[in-house]
């Protein structure tokens, strides 16, 4: 049988920026018995889910849930609006803007890939301006989508996406707005309708604080529209039958049914709580933990404030140091798991998660864990993190606290 | 708070094809806390289900696993190994084998659909001398693949892939043979090595037990040939990621995790109690529910013996009888969920699915409500069905019965 | 690790009388986080179950938890209101009765066992006017209490408690009367305060639904002057510092807190329901099984109709057969626990339960491992119980079906 | 429905000295479904788990399982094998020694009470000497029990029980020794055997794992043969109909199930990892936390090294300060529930419990709470306790480590 006890005693603290610790509410809701996905409770299920799940994208029109992980829904958008040979313009955030723009690029896509030099683009923001001008230069509008990455989940960058809406507007240019909220939905400010976005993808193992197979396009008019006449081979991601069948809160194939209560679990909580309240607790642990990194005399990946993740905190290792084996050290002796670092920035950061079921306590025993790991293995600390965090949640109380 | 106790008291009996009833020992391993997918742990589950599951499809070569649900799977199947325009011939044995070819005109393909007239193809397995027959005139080789279901779900009828491979071999094709075994999988004795299958599809929630939302592509060394020459978009679905990731037990991209808790928690349970045990209490069931079928005088949908399912039975009503009358008076009165006639049988017939967490005493009650619901609709009955069904189950004990 | 799956596939049919099959909702519930029984959320739980649970009893006095099986109940209810050698009469239904009466003696009192001759007194309900005749006779007052069982476990008979209550009233005896309903309680119609109940004894594992592990004292002003005066030792059963205790939703010991929050569920279950439509179910369950043993030809234990029980059916052996082997192969071949005969009746009935989560089909399944198992063992049937319950579940909907 | 998520988010860090933290292994075994308490796999389970549990108390002779929490099974002890009007000699090391004594007392027994002046008894382990000197005083024996606390949850004492046998060895006298052991075994080393202990009393809910609910009373030879005269009454708690059902792993009266499926997976766990792993564990913990309080500049209750418990940790707070007050910041802003100050310590002093589903980090965001919750109240502090026990831990691995 199954045993997940790898170690002797205690609760595995999953402190990587997701999948995100899930609370014992969703893991009991999942449990319950797969239903009859054509039956009458299905279709109660579904329209009930399909109503709340808009709320949290902040939007009136479709919310499209895919059956299948994160990295699908990334293709469904693409698959959906574009042609084969189709221009989109892309912009390196990071490590899964990288991936993104790879997978354009082998669905037969042109992806260009707007980046800063070095690795500056994985430590700021998308920078509206680059995306603006090249718009512009594009008279003919062979560019049909512009992708960007909102919560960046390999460096802790949370890009502004009403500044790109703006930039997007201002070259008068016809492009999709296409936007990765994989691991920011949720857990910060997303607004899919205000913002004008035309595709927003996201997944269920992040904010939504559920495991992962479940993801989402969340579809505007214009979308749709482009949508008809992509070309593009697609069939499993296709929105039109989808779009279709939810009307009465069923799915064209069978629909992963446990997932399901878990999603309407979470997001019963998740709307319960108040999204307000839901973002001001996150923006809170992330300063918490940022004081934590100042006082290890650390750097932050993100280096704007204005962008810093209210999900997760990059922190880079000083040169020599392998992040890799404070990691391992700490997840050996403390039963804590972190972030790896991706890409351009492997073994020189690792990531802290502050998303999920989480409280201030889990995040002080998360900063304690690092605190020891990186003594353990020598790197060398300006301060207490710990002592700093704990100072800074002591006297920084959530205002609206419950 | 989630609530699907939408009758006043009893647990629901779900006798539907699948998503079959999952047994309380996955439920529960469903419901463990989420790990991090690159960490140690992960990749030693990912290692043994690997090895697990391999057993369950009887083929030494890779199994890839999707964290989407069957249709996924089947799309994963056909952008692997073929390319924009590619002929495929297919056979329709039901409603399922008809949407796979639609889904292949979808995504560009050139399906050759054979069919026998009217609806008998919906009643017999497949008639692998069509297929032999159709091979041999295509002189050029230009099938790329034979798509076949093995067994149908729509229809009740189990055919025989061994007879299509030596069709195949008979007519010195070199057409790739995909196998569609969704509900076959688990429950019906399935061989991806011996009989020559080159892409094995199968999904999570018919015999495997667990919920929607898994699915697989069993593939061959001529099928990874041919996946390095396809040229069908493919990025999600692509197999070669994914069988380097799986070497080490890890995946390229998220994995489903809670679900693969349960997967590996069935594939304890089918292997520990024998594969060949499985098959023969499918058999038994399946024997005992015709049993019933021809007691009340009605006709099954498969017309030949020897295919029939050993998954799911079909049940036609009378000229004049509304079948799905029928089903949704027994799913008010007596809270069981049966199969809807699909497509051509729709209003037709209804499906008994005898697979899942199922004893002799489930399927009673499942024939006692469908007896009652019949009475109770005007279907006008020969005998008891039920009391044959006793019978049968009363006199043929399971001889390797524990 | 714990493996409770000891049959190849499916679940079992738990149809004893007692502990009843549990619904998910509540297992689940039960399998949440233990919580700090002197923190404030537990304050707020204990508060709203006492509440809840005095309408289950239709009481307004205090209804006693104990974090104990029902025995200790008995226990609790004769040390708390008795002095060693108090004389009590006590009524001879059955098994269940006669243990009680044991108890009695072994706690040092005297109990009086009224008693029908042979068996009579196991086939019919409590004889009122053989407690009223015998509580004239006791003209010094010497009798301290009258304890009878309401529904009698071993039987399936539900006596006339408001019967029992006008006896007493008519022999102007001052005994109390305590009532064992551990049996019959969410089942069958009771009301502690409407008949003048003094003490009632109750149990989580039968009509609650929940498992085995929680019991009950409802408690009258005249039981808890009663207490003031009583001199048998009592501490853990001592109901003046949990009355205490439980005014601010506390105990003064530990709780079972698990147990606790599936009697929340379970009373959100019933209450949410309607008591009334939960015992016209278990009405129409008990009608439905007995239809099937007449059909048997077979004999029921209860022998007067108006006190057929709604929660079990005792079904007598003709003379020679052994019942327990007739269990022991229905258990084996079916998957399917029954009740044995207790006490006189060993080997000589078995008890059929229809309580906790169960419906319609449910019995039906039961109903037809009973058949099977009878024929098998050679038991001579006159007709199908199967198809006369089922004609009977047909034809008799609940009225106040939801 | 029940909904135990009182806090916007977060799972609550459960540190008094029991209920301990339940592991998620256990909540899901006991979330299984009931089966039949005299159905063969109710028998089976049953032997086993009375063979493993004998194996945690470190005895040969029978232990008897009560479905009662544990302060049933002090009863129990005294029941079984005391008369009315017997004297015992008990020992203050605290509340629940107290608590204990008042039970004696109130079941018509002669309780002396042991005790040395102010609180000292409170603060340190028992002093055998001054047992053996009462012992030796009693020439006629009228003593017929010593009973002590082996692990004082109110103060965090661990006496030495070997040494309160070679009292009463030293002394010559026939008198019993039960020991409460309820919070130490399966944390703290105990062994019934080789200690003398004639009734070893414990529970579910501390070292065990479990939730509340289930209660134990290792037996010796001697104390069943006094149970044989003994005169107290009893029923419920008799050990001979108990110990006679076992036999053959079944119990005279219903067991909680559920909770017994729990116990087996505990004992799975704790004799899976060792028993000496598990101490050494519990020991580590405690010398990391009594590193905080140091560091704090505090007072730990205990007083004597040589006794500190390895199951919780007793600080003192300074003169004027209002420990419930500490308490109750700590739980409302920090979502952490510590043990209060119980009789005599009442507003004195809180209780750190390391014990359970616990680990270093676990500890590390108690004592971090602790830390913060005591500054924002004003008690002054001469420096981290976090970081010292942080220090402390990362300095001292588990020899044993996995």
């Amino acid at each position: 049988m199954l045993n997940l006890d790898f170690h002797a005693s205690g609760r595995h603290f999953l402190q990587i920026p997701g999948p995100s610790p899930v609370p014992d509410r969703i893991l009991r809701a999942m449990s319950l018995p797969t239903i009859d996905h054509r039956g009458p409770e299905f279709g109660a299920l579904g329209r009930e889910l399909l109503s709340k799940v808009r709320q949290v994208f902040k939007t009136e029109g479709p919310v499209v849930i895919y059956p299948a992980s994160g990295t699908g829904a990334w293709e469904a958008a693409l698959t959906n609006t574009l042609s084969p040979g189709d221009q989109v313009l892309m912009y390196e955030t990071g490590h899964f803007a990288t991936l993104w723009q790879k997978m354009a690029r082998r669905l037969g896509l042109e992806p260009e890939f707007l980046s800063l030099p070095g690795d500056e683009g994985w430590r700021l923001g998308v920078q509206a301006e680059m995306i603006e001008a090249r718009l512009k230069e594009d008279r003919e509008h062979a560019i049909k989508a512009v992708c960007v990455v909102h919560n960046e989940t390999s460096t802790g960058v949370t890009s502004d996406i009403a500044a790109v809406r703006r930039a997007i507007d201002a070259a008068g240019h016809p492009a999709l707005l296409m936007v990765d909220t994989i691991s920011g939905l949720a857990s910060a400010d997303y607004r899919h309708d205000e913002w004008g976005v035309d595709v927003t993808i996201s997944g269920s193992q992040k904010g939504l604080m559920l495991p992962p197979g479940i993801s989402f396009n969340a579809v505007s008019d214009k979308a749709l529209s482009a949508s008809r006449q992509a070309k593009l081979p697609k069939s499993f991601w296709a929105w039109d039958e989808i779009v279709e069948a939810n009307k009465t809160g069923y799915w064209p194939y069978t629909p992963n049914t446990n997932l399901l209560y878990g999603l309407n679990e979470a997001l019963d909580m998740l709307l319960g709580e108040g999204l307000d309240h839901v973002f001001a607790r996150h923006q809170r642990w992330a300063a918490g933990v940022r004081t934590a990194v100042e006082a290890w005399g650390l750097e932050i990946q993100c280096r704007d404030p204005k962008v810093y993740s209210p999900v997760l905190t990059g922190v880079i290792m000083p040169e020599g140091v392998d992040a890799d084996e404070v990691r391992r050290l700490i997840y050996e002796r403390f039963d804590l798991s972190l972030g790896m670092g991706l890409g351009k920035a492997k073994g020189r950061m690792f990531r802290i998660g502050h998303l999920g079921d989480c409280n201030d306590l889990t995040l002080i025993a998360t900063l304690g864990g690092c605190e020891a790991g990186m003594k353990l293995t020598g790197v060398p600390l300006k301060g207490s993190g710990v002592l700093a965090a704990l100072e800074y949640f002591a006297n920084h109380p959530l205002d609206t606290d419950r």
